[in-house]
């Protein structure tokens, strides 16, 4: 599709522009952003079905609010996309999770119209309280705005927020996209009493408290109390009886319908009037316009390059380290009865569709909430039962103390497969998993495999589960297995390949298969290097130092953090390695690139070699 | 009081024996109870006024239920002295709190009756489901009970489970001991609700839910039935119109007068007899039945011995490091009116009552909520607002991901006051301070001071909130500052005292006393040692490896987990470094007696100096 199609859409920049629209003019613009956001996701990939569910929302936000003087904080940023484009960022969409493109979430350090980082669930409501409360401070009578999904709200900090929120007498406007759906089928309690909320009609005519509000605004006041008086039921109706969240202290509106761009706009504007905290409650359909996401919103919540017509995927899915573990899983759930699965909303993203089919009285996915997932496997534990949570690295942060408190202190057993270990890539900084071998290396009782292949993943998943004892993670990284050396030794502890060279290089994951890459280069120069690669990377054990001990020079490159890393603890007790890590924060890009930016590809490894024998 | 007239006490053991008495001689016990609380916290320290407010309750559960077949789960065990007491631990009550003696807190490990860990607040509804859950996939009709204040009911991890509880079937029992107080009077939306609860008396008559569940309860279900019929009319009409939990597929039963034990037992065997996920509210009376703690429960919360008579503490609490960090922080905000001071559920704890007199408009309780109050911290910052949280290392685990994502990838400046860091005795092993610097160097753009001195103290926060960037977190023990060296070099960065020895000792925060002591030891054995004591920890400097890698052998004491710790990172980079930090999770005691174990006291550190140096 020619790209001067989206008349509308080019003739936008700033949110200022979008005020100048009428509603007809409005729905060409959405139509615009829409045929935008298919044809973007088509060729990067990234989050569809949600961007295409906020479009009317995205636009209702901006033209009642003025951001960035008023303040907007998207939850999990990846609903953002229409944001994005509305706020100056249209001309540079195309290059949307690409390396020194836009991210894929919000960023301050990108536009001044992103308040809030976020790339994480849950954080909205705390963070646009903390913006609300300092405006309140300052006597700016400006407004935060916080919007998230019905998926966020089963993250317990958004309860803390809440319960915050509630007394806070500030401007805060918390939206509720409710969508019935996370990232997979939306679950737990919450979600099924705002259907409830959605399906009964129990609408009581009102509390007054808008008009008297109202009737106080002078500006906004008078004609706003028109228009709502002259809208259709939901925002005439607006307050509903007694709601969980007016429990909570704060004022209720909705369900809207997140797809009428006039009925958001007199939802959001009486809000906004209100200047106390509200809670706007409205129902849009994930993936809307789009047949395929509309029918499948779960398939097209992340997703790769895609062919528009016909919604198939450029790259038919073939296994991945997530899948192997959720197939090996399930069948040592057929062998042991007492092996539960645990997943934080992330079902099919760490392959445990599998098991779930198979045992699902054994299956829980507890929304996204890691830290209880922790605790529950605790609980369970204590009973006799062997819970196996799997969870993104960058998510497992979120149940730290819980893995602390509630596991290691009294030496249960439980395993943890931690999914996208090591760069993810795209996503950027908040979701690579460089910060999963610092926290769970200071985790007393805690044993941690980093297997290299599908077969490494397997053997390490039953030790784990029928061997080890405390808490066991098994770390793997996102997408599939490049591995093409020889896998006749693979085994849980180590392997040594000594040709009896002066310099040893050990690493362990995936990086091997670069390490093999730069001992390829390096034998091209004339330098010869033994390896070892690592499968238990931790704790440490005194064959691996006595190893490593013998060796003049060792090279250790590792995908993690470098404070708190492996190498470092090695480099600690040895005193020959020259550890190569990671030193910061990494952003989004593809993942290979960011690899050799980080000194981990093949090529750049044998350089730094290279480069340090010549001066020595 | 002479022990012998604690008569019915005397006569009990395990639960069983609860269940022969009748109701007056179950009143007796409960005196009798209330003098052993009294007498034995009033001797050893520890929390009265929470325990004193459920000793009705606690016998309540125990008649009702059968533990341990039934598994009770009390969260922040702080409350289950009788508990302890009444599952077979009386005879060693004594001994509360004391090194070999019993914990302040439930462990598996010290009783069957046990049924988890709990030192940290709100975990559990999580435990208690994780419980029921294997329950019913083993086949097993006993009870999860899960006992907790309002004041856990302020964290994240409560909804998180209440989300996961409601629709999950199993033989769940969730009792809310609700008595307006945590630690200090509680705050936000949901404590306020709870109380409208308590203070309106819209019961309706009833929801039949019970007394179908009775008639279909073969043995139970009629003898109960005609009980509940006979009872008062908090059981009669225990089932509330609609109240948030049931909103969240709970049913409830409440309010309760948890301190009429008949009451309380008819609630309690309503609650078993449904076989589903119930919430039991039960109002209690923090302090009840000792005037003093009655009077100022937030005093009687947790405190040391004191003479039972007037209440009067033994010990005038004089200053100490965390009322120097609140009383400096209060000048500084008189100075800067941007700096707002946050903490969770812990104003009298941290000192920071003296800021939250001054200037209240910036100064936020958010409930046991560390991670809320990270995040909110983030919002504030955003603004161009100076926030300083003030919260125990130990529950600062509990926002390891929002400092990473929501401080820290922004480089977001806000300071952490990390009160009781190291070691902190009587609490245990879920209170020890021992993580904080192995997970907050884990995170970029963290700068962390460990003063050893007020003095040190005062510099170190006036730098952290006017001069730092990013995370800066500043660490100081519990308790007061016992040094007696010179002061007049203190700073924020190091003090080195360079006597051309050929041993350097490197040490921070407190622990300088004791190598000052260790270098007094030795000097009289003729062996010499140089010090450095670092103030600012991390980020690892030069100047500091420079001097450290000057010597030909060095020992760096240090009151962390080994593994993340300053001596691991610097011994990581130098390769002369012998570090004598903490290998495992340190168990409760005396202080001084536990880091002396820990090989932390002057003589120990001087012992392993000597050692060394005879076989070198």
């Amino acid at each position: 599709m020619p790209k001067n199609s989206l008349a509308y859409l080019e003739k936008m920049n700033l949110p200022d522009d979008l005020k100048k629209l009428n509603y007809s003019q409005c729905e060409a613009l959405c139509r615009d952003i829409r045929q935008k956001l298919i044809d973007t996701v088509s060729k990067n990939g990234g989050h569809l079905a949600s961007n295409l569910g906020v479009v009317e929302l995205s636009l209702a936000v901006h033209r009642v609010f003025d951001s960035p003087a008023d303040k907007i904080v998207w939850d999990v940023g990846h609903q953002s996309y229409t944001h994005k484009i509305l706020t100056g960022r249209a001309d540079k969409f195309d290059r949307l999770r690409k390396e020194n493109g836009i991210s894929g979430f919000c960023r301050p350090d990108e536009s001044v119209h992103d308040a809030f980082i976020s790339g994480h669930s849950s954080n909205s409501v705390s963070a646009a309280l903390g913006i609300a409360t300092a405006m309140k401070i300052h006597g700016d009578n400006h407004s935060a705005v916080a919007i998230l999904g019905d998926g966020a709200f089963t993250g317990g900090l958004v309860y803390e927020g809440l319960n915050n929120a509630g007394k806070s007498d500030t401007n805060l406007v918390i939206i509720l996209n409710h969508n019935e759906m996370s990232i997979s089928k939306n679950v737990g309690s919450v979600a099924k009493y705002l259907s409830s909320i959605r399906t009964t009609e129990r609408y009581h005519k009102t509390k007054n408290v808008v008009e008297r509000t109202l009737d106080k605004t002078p500006l906004l006041g008078k004609p706003l109390k028109k228009a709502i008086k002259g809208s259709k039921n939901a925002v005439k109706n607006a307050l509903l009886h007694s709601t969980m969240f007016e429990d909570l202290g704060l004022e209720y509106i909705g369900p809207l319908d997140g797809h009428n761009l006039q009925e958001l706009e007199h939802g959001l504007a009486v809000a906004k009037a209100l200047h106390r905290p509200v809670l706007v409650h409205v129902n849009t359909v994930k993936g809307k316009g789009y047949a395929p996401a509309e029918n499948n919103p779960g398939e097209y919540h992340g997703v790769g390059s895609f062919e528009i017509a016909t919604g198939n995927p450029d790259v038919v899915t073939s296994d991945s380290f997530s899948s192997v573990f959720g197939k090996e899983l399930t069948k040592l759930g057929e062998e042991n009865k007492n092996i539960c699965a645990i997943t934080a909303a992330m079902k099919y993203g760490t392959g445990l569709q599998h098991f779930s089919k198979a045992y699902p009285k054994r299956f829980f996915d507890v929304g996204i909430a890691e830290g209880h997932a922790v605790t529950f496997c605790g609980g369970l534990a204590s009973m006799g039962m062997i819970p196996v949570f799997a969870v993104y690295s960058s998510f497992l942060q979120r149940g730290y103390d819980e893995l602390i408190h509630d596991l290691a202190i009294c030496n249960t057993h439980a395993v943890i497969g931690v999914d996208r270990a090591g760069i993810v890539g795209d996503d950027g900084e908040t979701h690579q998993g460089i910060f999963d071998v610092p926290f769970l290396t200071s985790i007393p009782n805690t044993t941690i495999y980093s297997p290299s292949c599908y077969e490494e993943l397997r053997l390490c998943l039953n030790k784990a589960v029928n061997e080890d004892s405390g808490i066991v993670a098994v770390r793997y990284p996102r997408g599939n297995d490049k591995s093409k050396y020889d896998k006749s030794q693979v085994n849980t502890f180590y392997e040594y390949n000594d040709n009896g060279n002066g310099v040893l290089i050990v690493t362990y994951g995936r990086l091997y298969n670069n390490v093999l890459g730069a001992c390829e280069i390096l034998k091209n120069n004339q330098i010869e290097c033994d390896t070892l690669k690592l499968v238990k990377i931790f704790p440490m054990e005194d064959e691996i130092i006595d190893i490593i001990s013998s060796y003049k020079l060792v090279f250790f490159f590792e995908e993690s953090y470098y404070h708190g890393s492996i190498s470092e603890k090695y480099a600690a007790v040895c005193s020959n390695i020259a550890p190569v890590a990671i030193d910061n924060f990494v952003k989004h890009g593809n993942a290979n690139d960011l690899l050799d930016e980080l000194g981990l590809s093949a090529q750049k490894m044998a350089d730094q070699i290279k480069d340090f024998l010549k001066y020595e």
